[in-house]
């Protein structure tokens, strides 16, 4: 079986593995369709991903859709030739985080793709995975493999907006207009915000806001970015969320969130940054940090499928799988793409379901 | 001035009336359309509502729309001209259920159109109004007159979704497609509901509804309504409303709510009532009561204003003023209509224009 | 080993069965104090409890304390020799309930001593039982033997407790004096409230209430029982508890709680029940179902732990091993009793220890 | 009459000044004791605090106890005679952040004894002051002159609890042992906190949270504090106040908290600090401004008197009123007190009396 891992920076390398052993309660997945992440591209870029050091090498892709190959003896949730969406993260399901709702905070979680834990979990750039079956979730007709593949970073968008509460008849921003941010943008309104700004310095990222229902887009490099942001909600917004992974990002949440109103913090950011933090006390925000999801694929899926949620458009770069390390390559100095796709031969997927 | 007020069961009549004096706060409302609520059927049938026993004669109509036409010393937020939405609750505002966000259990509280304080509030069936400034919200001009008297039951509505929570992909069933069932049906699915059952046994009512966008209608007098209602929800629906008022119904919201669920109860029920109660606690079931709202109009009308949600189509039929007693007769014995407005002249606002 | 088993109504054999086999991930408890509960009571007068028919001979007892007599192989956390309490709800873990934080709720679950599922688990009136490890406990020296055996119960209150929100300040009332209604007024004043009623029709179960930190109690059959609970809050409870399981006791909640305020259900009720529903809506009552709990015992723990909880005088009476059939017998028929507690032999846990 | 007033920094005046005349709804209070607080310390040492630059002279003192002179023609809810505690919050009542709950958000509010608003209100700094009847809170025998002056900061510490959910059965940190950081020390176990330690530089007031309760006192500026923190709660603590207004504090706090948990910030801040704000994603940290408070009175008010929480033994300094001066200068500089009053000449509110 064929597999793309990551040898160090820069360096993908499609190696020759065993086809994975399937467990009674495991399913084998035929990859459909991998997306590549933020921290795809910092594995890929730098061999590391912030404190995470590959000690071996291992595949990349987290977000993916595919076909069960086949499934362990006590699986009777899918079956052989089932479309599906797979969550990546692995959680131990026995500890109180688990076990109260919160398996994102399972001190023994996992993540496919990740060098995070040792041993460390292949992802989704290879021909097949081997994934427990609780993790596997059937597609309907009406959700097609490139839309399955953003099920995982609408499932991360989701979480984010749910962190904030109950957004209906909300006024909002979003700061940062990546996939994870688009994402937020749109689940947003499916949930009932009225009002949504998108602030981004990219002009791509405001043009894709704007078609995916932002009322204004602000670039935050401008000369009146204040005022344009001010404009709209004077007294500030009810819910922002920081989703560019940056200070000036953290201090304008901050900044332009109402009294009482809620920031949530879903970007990647450094160590250490320097933050307005008396607002937080004047103006008694709640300030939440947001990470991966729970329980959030049905829902996601549900209001895909409900037709209240449309994502597909996000897909702006495709790429064959024998291509994947172009896409990361690309991925890396593009600004003007949301989510790049690598794509298995349609064969992959066929085979897996004769 | 002219004003139709109820004089006993079946009686309204229309009595000249000084025009209202208004104090620095207060703004004089002409009065553009007013809906026919349930409660003004009762009223006007029984020439009572319930336990509330008129001791004069007032007017009825508490949903209603308008223009003002003269402002008080100290307003400042509308002026004359403008169009208005008027939200007929009138609280203390100083009481501690006040002052914690929830004037709907004021004990003090005052409603418009109703006899169940003394001395009873004059509603809108006629010329003018007057009424507090706080309660007087500025119409934008995406929202036309007709819809707008139909804010104040889209917040009763509003507010019964809210107290369900966060609706954000939730399979939802109403049970009573009455104007309330519809707007919370609209609502919930503006807000995230993903699939939405609502139940009536009026064949007007379910068209109505599969108009509103609900996925499946049920008539539960039907030989096999538990199994339609079983069919789309196995583990049952994770919110219920009971808007139709009747033991049956909130009986069948119980018995049809997933473990862990919420069921709201919004209609008016009789003071004593048969239900499966240790199914509450066996399920967990939150069973919560919904009456009028607090802070509603402003996210109604927001949510009018971006077009997320539409609820004009549901007057289904106007009287002109001077046959509101014709109005409330049809009100009393139809079974093909939502919401039925009394309209003014339409001098009544243009004259408070100019 | 011997185990006492309900063989019928009134039927307690003491049988003689083979030791338990231990799996890796369970522990084998050599029993210590076993309380008896409600539905004990109910197997043992009628032979099924409710709808709960058992189809074989099993043993009661969910409610106990006891020592690790030996652990399998992959068990870390707790070893031969540590005193434990068990907590008796085995949920799958890995259903939307379960890993929602919502063990309570799975479909799934077993409990000891219960004929609910089949088949049926055995509860802890014997020797030894054998368990998942992580349904066990270790005790701190502070937690005797008697008080962990009324930690499950206590669990059970405090879930209840925790269903009703923030305590903090309130002014409560507990319907209903048995096990669980004393341990709620305990742990709601641990939690904070400050003012606490309890009512029972129970002269016994009154007088413990006192001594429990009650600031008044109300026999709810006295000619002013309605006056005695007005009294100390005209305007309603912010809490009221049903803990007696009867219709009459469902009414006086939702009456005596104030206007937005929450009544927990936790009693058992009959199948249909007449409540004055309509109040609900009219006082904006939420209305909770608690049942058993999830997450509960380490809190519980803690609170005993720190002294803020004390329980142990709870424990009325205790019947030796052998006098099992007898504890039952004296439980269905006494009327000054809180808590009675089977203590097995001094050397079943020193053996254990050894 | 006479009233301290600020003329600049470190310039107290007693001015004689014009008994206030009061309006129908108000109450005129002859003042008892008042507190020193920590704005008081920055008004009198700077003549300023903060940004807020006092434009004429103003008393200070907005923590105090007194008993009622005099009332305006409507109020009933207290008469001459009556003791009393008064919230210095003054909120406009009326915008949707007061009637929404949250009167500390208020954007027209003042507050007694700052200049933040103009005209500046003056605080309670002499013989009587004027206040409307609903901000006056009449006191059970219980609560003496001297805590009742201590009941508006406890109602900051109770907000700041009542800010982090639920405590019941917590483990928590208060970082900052002054009067706000020792209250919510108090009032956080009298709510159901099991664990609690506090973490202060100087030693008289870890001293003082031994003696009110902490299970461990650490000094954060010791070799080994980061172990002394650890220890207690290896996978950190559920809840932790930053009330020392620090960035070492506010860093401590995120460093602390378990996953999933709760800061809540109380302390006044330096406009821009560092924090490590990565970890409010990677923890999904709850970190939640905590202003002032809101219904915050009544709640203090009964756990006082329900002898659940005690607080006089915070009052360590009292200095007679006309010597005011002398306790400001004391409060600047003392290292070994907790909360200084000023005490008025008893026949202030004797004479009040009669």
């Amino acid at each position: 079986m064929k597999r793309f891992r990551l040898h160090g920076s820069r360096s993908l390398k499609l190696d020759d593995l065993p086809e994975p052993q399937i467990g009674p309660h495991d399913v084998l997945v035929a990859v459909s369709h991998v997306g590549i992440c933020g921290s795809d591209k910092h594995y890929y870029a730098h061999g590391r991903c912030g404190t995470f050091v590959p000690k071996a090498p291992f595949a990349l892709g987290h977000e993916f859709s595919g076909m069960v190959a086949a499934v362990g003896s006590q699986v009777g949730t899918v079956a052989a030739g089932d479309r599906v969406a797979v969550d990546p993260l692995l959680a131990c399901g026995r500890c109180p985080m688990c076990r109260g709702g919160h398996a994102n905070l399972c001190p023994e979680k996992r993540y496919m793709g990740s060098a995070a834990a040792w041993p460390h979990v292949d992802g989704a750039l290879g021909e097949k995975v081997c994934v427990p079956a609780d993790n596997v979730h059937r597609l309907p007709d009406s959700i097609g493999p490139e839309t399955a593949a953003l099920i995982e970073p609408a499932a991360v968008a989701f979480h984010a907006v749910r962190r904030a509460g109950n957004v209906a008849g909300a006024d909002v921003l979003i700061v940062g207009g990546g996939a994870i941010g688009q994402l937020i943008l749109r689940i947003a309104r499916a949930l009932g915000a009225v009002r949504a700004v998108l602030a981004d310095p990219l002009e791509y990222n405001r043009v894709v806001a704007t078609r995916g229902g932002a009322d204004q887009v602000v670039n935050p490099l401008a000369n009146d970015a204040v005022g344009q942001l001010t404009a709209p909600a004077p007294g500030g917004f009810d819910v922002v969320w920081e989703a560019a992974g940056a200070e000036s990002a953290l201090g304008m949440a901050i900044e332009r969130v109402r009294k009482g109103g809620v920031v949530v913090q879903v970007g990647t950011l450094p160590d250490s940054v320097s933050i307005p933090a008396n607002l937080i006390m004047a103006k008694e925000v709640d300030l939440r940090g947001s990470i991966q999801y729970h329980k959030a694929f049905p829902e996601v899926m549900a209001l895909l499928a409900s037709g209240k949620l449309k994502i597909n458009d996000l897909v702006t770069h495709r790429f064959p799988f024998a291509e994947a390390p172009a896409a990361l390559e690309f991925a890396l100095t593009s600004r003007d793409s949301i989510k790049i796709l690598v794509a298995m031969p349609r064969d992959n997927t066929e085979t897996a379901k004769s």
